[in-house]
């Protein structure tokens, strides 16, 4: 189980292809794993992926397609007909087929709905479309075992049997009452160890973590990895139990959180991946880019209006990247502790509590660091006077940018904006025209120009 | 089950701790998840902890120290006896077990694990202890259900009731054969529906994804992500299955790499959060604002270098900061790229290729900026030369930063170094002194000073 995607089995694929031999291509993917499938698709052309997706049988095309990228996966959609997407639809467990119709046209949509076969299926899958897919009920999948409080052990293991293809995933079985509300859960122990006569409702365990549909997709990943959760149930408003979130699905929230989160820091505006087109790669960079522009033009217009004292100063110019940078690197700095933190749970206490800690510690590095770039100046230019006005620029500067820095996320999260665009070019912009403003200002102040 | 924990909880437990009224202490906490307690403990005091800590039964105490943030952890572990630590290590599953005691120092590490009441349990802590904390072994625990492929279905059931207190958490049953070598997987399916009499060697599940005790942690990640899975078995070189990891645990790695990830970017060396104190936040920074410093310096050396010409071409300096600043924005956002990439192992063809991408990327986007530039400068400086002097300047900048900043990571992960250093100040800050050395000197040649 140990499998590598190398050039060698795509190019073997490609031939295979070309010399039309379906055979033999579906013997060699047939030990494949559907998720390396998904892969080789996404390094084939199109024509080729349609070739295989219409070679191999349906149970595991359906799995192939649900793994797929978007873009990929939409255009393999397009070139099939609602009845062969019904009939992968079918082979999927409701989340992830309910994730795959919201994807199609409105009439496409309807079609492939009317020509599903398990209306039991259907049903669940009509069900899971009203979820937003940014909550608890988008996430979740129909598939679960439930058992009623009221029933035997023995009833429970006999109506465990009926359901028995749905056994291979079973994590937890949920105890309900005869109006579907959740009671609690079924351990295997007590399923395997006790009398087949004993009530259920002696048995089960109550305590049990819940989320409702309408949650948002951060807080259940939240409660699911704090409390170390495989799976966790999903109530309506009534407290009926309506699905079951796994943990599989909750590590793919972590995981584009996290991606969109570093991607913004790093000023990038949607989501892209080494591989996208030019085209997509600029929409996703431009934007950034020319925010920076308008945030340069504007520091060069703040030194214009001191341009007259450029032959008596010429050394303040010649510090200006670095004072840019600075308030740049300690804005982020802060802000993206405050933002890791929100993304968290763990800032606590109140702004100004933490914009006093964010001051001391501007205090701590401002000082540090101006005194070694006096020592520099001093040494270069030897002017006492000028390299202490450039020095206390900088400290004044780091203080700014750090609460700056620090304000803005808190200040977006409060408002219900995602803070994490904080951290990215838009703090590094802003922190370089301030922190050439205050220099200059300071400057002046001290040097009396 | 949707537990908040709020300051008047938490002054509660304050007073409650004063008026050293333990039972109703107790009544409180016992409704409460070891992961909140654990919470709760990071907002007290260390007296208050170390009081609940020796006041609440080991069964629980023993998860909420395994939940403990390091430092919150190691400070009360120093205040218990080592009888009084192996209490609780009885009670932990062996991963989190294994652990606790590789913090200790050598000495009480010995007197714990000889302290230890079940002599199973401490074998397979201290096999685990042998593993590095960043591989499989590290990761996983002892506790498995596995049964042998010469038993039949009723053995199996018989030995599996056998082993009841392990069964809550039971995902997977595993087939070895009778040197213990993986075979792979028994379904509860085939379980509950087969004869008794059956062979489990007849009904087992031949295929299984499993990985070796050395494996890389990340490597694991990926693995357990690509296939959905939720557990997974591992073995050592000869086959034999010798643990498991489960996905709560991966979780964890994912999330952990995340962070480390973003905080890179954005210039902390350490794992800090913002509760941390002003000195560990301050180490954390401190490192990359001097290396910004630095890089401030070089630009102000080069910038001195051409000081002769600051009367003739003023407006040129005014234009660094907005030169160094697209540097090192276009700079990161190609690492950022790149790193994320890397990490989700779909940085596909030759460096060359993606080099080239770059560079395409470059030429459109530094083309649409440096126009943007042009008209603003020709606008204001009304000066044909200066201004198309200063773009193609921006031009060839923005085209460097970008292949430095794909070549980088690509580097540093040939070399086996982690490449998400290259996404934070190191990046910025050699972009910016390249970036004034390149712009000045393309200035120099068409303006010919």
């Amino acid at each position: 189980m140990q499998f590598q995607i190398d050039n060698n089995f795509i190019n073997q694929i490609k031939d295979l292809i070309s010399e039309n031999d379906g055979k033999q291509l579906t013997n060699l993917l047939n030990d494949v794993h559907y998720a390396d499938i998904a892969e080789i698709l996404e390094e084939l052309d199109f024509e080729a992926s349609i070739y295989i997706i219409k070679l191999l049988n349906s149970e595991l095309t359906a799995d192939i397609i649900a793994e797929l990228d978007d873009d990929v996966r939409d255009k393999i959609l397009n070139a099939l007909t609602s009845k062969e997407i019904a009939e992968k639809i079918d082979e999927l467990e409701t989340d992830d087929a309910a994730d795959i119709i919201s994807e199609l046209t409105k009439e496409k949509k309807e079609e492939v709905i009317s020509q599903l076969e398990d209306v039991e299926h259907a049903k669940g899958i009509v069900d899971l479309l009203r979820y937003d897919e940014d909550t608890a009920g988008g996430l979740m999948r129909k598939e679960l075992i439930a058992v009623r409080d009221s029933w035997t052990v023995l009833r429970c293991v006999k109506e465990m049997r009926k359901q028995a293809e749905a056994f291979e995933k079973v994590h937890t079985i949920y105890v309900v009452d005869d109006d579907d509300i959740l009671k609690g859960r079924l351990s295997l122990k007590s399923l395997l160890t006790t009398s087949t006569k004993t009530p259920i409702k002696d048995v089960y365990e109550p305590k049990i973590t819940f989320v409702k549909a309408e949650e948002d997709d951060q807080e259940v990943a939240n409660i699911m990895q704090k409390y170390d959760l495989i799976v966790m149930p999903v109530i309506d408003e009534m407290g009926r139990l309506v699905g079951q979130i796994t943990i599989d699905d909750i590590v793919d929230v972590i995981k584009e959180e996290a991606d969109k989160d570093y991607q913004m820091a790093a000023g990038l505006t949607q989501d892209v991946e080494a591989g996208d087109t030019i085209f997509q790669l600029t929409r996703a960079r431009l934007p950034w880019l020319i925010l920076g522009l308008f945030g340069g033009i504007g520091a060069a217009a703040i030194m214009g209006g001191f341009e007259d004292i450029i032959k008596s100063h010429a050394i303040l110019f010649f510090f200006t990247p670095l004072i840019a940078a600075m308030a740049g690197n300690v804005g982020v700095q802060s802000s993206a502790i405050i933002v890791q933190g929100l993304a968290n749970n763990d800032v606590k206490g109140s702004i100004t509590n933490r914009l006093w800690k964010e001051f001391l510690l501007a205090i701590v590095n401002g000082f540090i660091l101006s005194v070694l770039l006096f020592i520099y100046t001093f040494i270069t230019a030897s002017d006492f006077n000028t390299s202490i006005a450039i020095s206390i620029s900088l400290f004044s500067v780091i203080i700014v940018a750090g609460l700056i820095g620090t304000f803005i996320p808190l200040f977006l999260d409060k408002r219900g904006i995602d803070p994490a665009i904080a951290t990215g070019p838009f703090i590094t912009t802003s922190n370089d025209i301030f922190g050439i403003l205050i220099y200059f200002m300071i400057a002046k102040l001290i040097l009396g120009f």
